[in-house]
């Protein structure tokens, strides 16, 4: 199809949702993906541009012809556009910003003034508000006069004379009321505005939690500058997800489908370089006990057993942890009671496992010595798996830092270390 | 606080949104819940109960008193009593439904036809209709005499004499548009009818794709039978996201940081005992080389760390196609796009920590064989990792398995057996 046929491109993508054409333009590699823009830019609208992918956004960009840049962002809500403009480079963001009318382009330029990841970078700017004493009737009156309304909108925000937000009504309810019925009457209970500085996760937390469609975003003057809907909560809060799910396997969070191969290398390599290391250090601890796997081959084989058990107990605890981080169920109120619990859920399939890895040695071995040792060391470290599996994404969770991202070194190394340390060291001190 | 105080209680989650009540309940020991409950389930309501975590829903409805539990639920709407009915055991359901009036007993029991996980069960039975030959003035007339409105709505939905559903109009288009104005000609573009047998996974991916708000739910024979709105969906998609996290990291999908030991011990085991698997099968292709290792200790030292490598990026790679398959961006299209570019991410990765290692073991260990034969394991085996990483999720995806529920297991073991034997088995060949 990227012969050239213009025509036959038309008829495919016409009928396709905005978002489902960015996904065939992510999807494509990039050589062909610039193919495709040369051919078919001029019909790339607002729509599609704010489906692409961050990774690859910028890239179509530069290649779209000024023009259809400029007609693009016209039509967009200042929320997209935000979100298009804070990865571009200095000159295009001038060339975004020239492009627009006044109104917008203040609206961009206040939301850039908030900090990425916060609630000012998520809002949209075109909030529909209404004095506090007014009735039904003249909110209707005034939608039906007003023509810059919003796509899409929830509620209308009531404001006091200095733009303070004191509560909104439900479309719903402004619907069903009669036209006599105070605003201020009908207001709903779910009201909470967010500041504009609140963090862009905490917010999709509370969507998430409270069951919102859309809340007002006030400034530091409590005055309101925004709105934030469901669906930029839905989309924060997949991205949160995405990043925790990548991070735990030490895969960059930017890391796309898309991406080509020096990328990709560029994202999996620093995870690989850390992971070599605490290699290492495990295989120091196996070197320390050199002699005693000259004297008794055995534990060469099974070694691997008892910190590879370890390294798979102590991942299921920290996922856990770290799940219950994110979603705010693990408070201090039950930290301890869950430290109890894993510890004791360590201890158990500790033994249970010691048992039958005790079993299988002897039976493979002969030896009672080796499965006493084998049963002991699993105990152990299973028991600070768990334990590790706790305190290691709490700590760094305390320290600021993003659990997800180095839990899993720190606990698998914790794990081997202690693997070949109690399984090598017993042996040693117990059977030779 | 819990020493019989309901005074103080009351004052302390009286002020508290019902989410936040649900959460302080599932964080309650199991104990302390039942003392709870007995002291303060006078004021459970509807919406608390459809906040509590399933894991606990069941145990906190058998200790309800049943005058309690049947005010609760009639204040509930149709879609949250599916989901807290779907868990009960048979006498509770049918005293449940008892306590409904009948429209609601209807719905509820006609949702329930639906399998489980379908668009069927997460559907509310109240929807807002208009014939299609109404103008705005009709329905807002409409509104304003019934009573019996759902809580929230977003859209009126247009409907054939049949209750077929025509299209709809947002709210925010209702209240702006002349009251002569016809319904049919201000309906959405976003228009598209779920079907009730469609699988929830795929209703919350095209709410997100798509950005929906709520959209109507058809029967087999393209009727009204309800509709899904977005917060269900995104609860659906945060769920989605927790299984395969969950999964991943080999912890059933069901744990929640409130289980009791017995439940976390009866999680996790099972992934375990299907490690201790893997773990005997890679020691076993070590057993095969005990001779080799008994004359030169140094392969022992070495060979976890070429086993470590291979899992890693194995889990880099599978969780990256974990992921697209879940988001849909990895399609038949792209498929030898990203097998051809892993394998190649995994060679070029490969060669990087071949060079290292080899300096490393050769710095080490002053034998210039043992630093090639490591070398060339650490391509074979990140290789490897690549390839197996891309297509074991895929095959199992192609089996209709879940793939992130035993592609860790398998990918492992592959790395574990290949890295073991290419390290040892050149060893062997090469060195000895």
């Amino acid at each position: 199809i990227e012969a050239g046929d213009q025509d036959r491109l038309d008829t495919l993508l016409e009928p396709m949702h905005a978002a489902d054409v960015a996904d065939v333009i992510e999807n494509l590699s990039p050589a062909r993906r610039r193919q495709f823009l040369t051919l078919w830019s001029g019909e790339i609208d607002g729509d599609i541009l704010s489906e692409i992918d961050e990774a690859i956004r910028d890239e179509v960009v530069l290649q779209l012809p000024r023009s259809v840049l400029a007609d693009a962002v016209r039509e967009m809500d200042s929320d997209d556009i935000v979100d298009l403009i804070e990865d571009l480079d200095e000159p295009e963001q001038r060339e975004v910003l020239a492009a627009l009318d006044d109104s917008d382009r203040a609206a961009v330029e206040q939301s850039l003034t908030y900090p990425e990841y916060s609630a000012g970078r998520m809002m949209q700017s075109e909030v529909v508000t209404a004095p506090e004493h007014w009735t039904v009737g003249d909110a209707i009156d005034h939608l039906r006069n007003e023509d810059d309304l919003p796509d899409q909108f929830y509620h209308v925000v009531l404001v006091d004379p200095r733009r303070r937000p004191l509560g909104y009504v439900a479309l719903g309810r402004l619907l069903s009321s009669p036209r006599t019925a105070m605003l201020r009457d009908i207001t709903e209970d779910s009201f909470r505005p967010i500041s504009a500085l609140a963090k862009e996760a905490d917010v999709a937390y509370a969507f998430n939690q409270y069951h919102l469609i859309s809340e007002p975003v006030v400034d530091e003057h409590d005055r309101l500058v925004g709105v934030i809907t469901i669906d930029d909560a839905m989309e924060v809060l997949d991205d949160e997800h995405e990043e925790d799910i990548l991070l735990l396997a030490g895969v960059s969070e930017e890391s796309s489908i898309a991406d080509s191969v020096v990328e990709t290398v560029r994202q999996r390599a620093p995870w690989l370089t850390v992971n070599i290391f605490t290699a290492l250090m495990a295989a120091t601890v196996i070197s320390l006990f050199e002699g005693a796997i000259a004297r008794l081959v055995a534990l060469a084989v099974l070694m691997p057993i008892v910190a590879s058990m370890g390294g798979n107990a102590g991942t299921q605890t920290l996922t856990v942890v770290v799940r219950g981080l994110a979603t705010k169920s693990l408070t201090t109120a039950n930290t301890w009671r869950i430290i109890r619990r894993e510890a004791v859920v360590g201890m158990v399939n500790g033994a249970m496992f010691a048992v039958m890895m005790g079993a299988v040695a002897y039976i493979w071995f002969r030896d009672p010595g080796l499965s006493a040792v084998i049963a002991v060391a699993m105990v152990v470290n299973l028991t600070v798996a768990a334990v590790g599996g706790v305190l290691v994404p709490l700590t760094l969770n305390k320290l600021g830092a993003d659990p997800a991202l180095a839990s899993p070194t720190f606990v698998t190394t914790v794990t081997d270390v202690v693997g070949f340390f109690a399984f090598l060291g017993m042996a040693q001190s117990f059977l030779l």
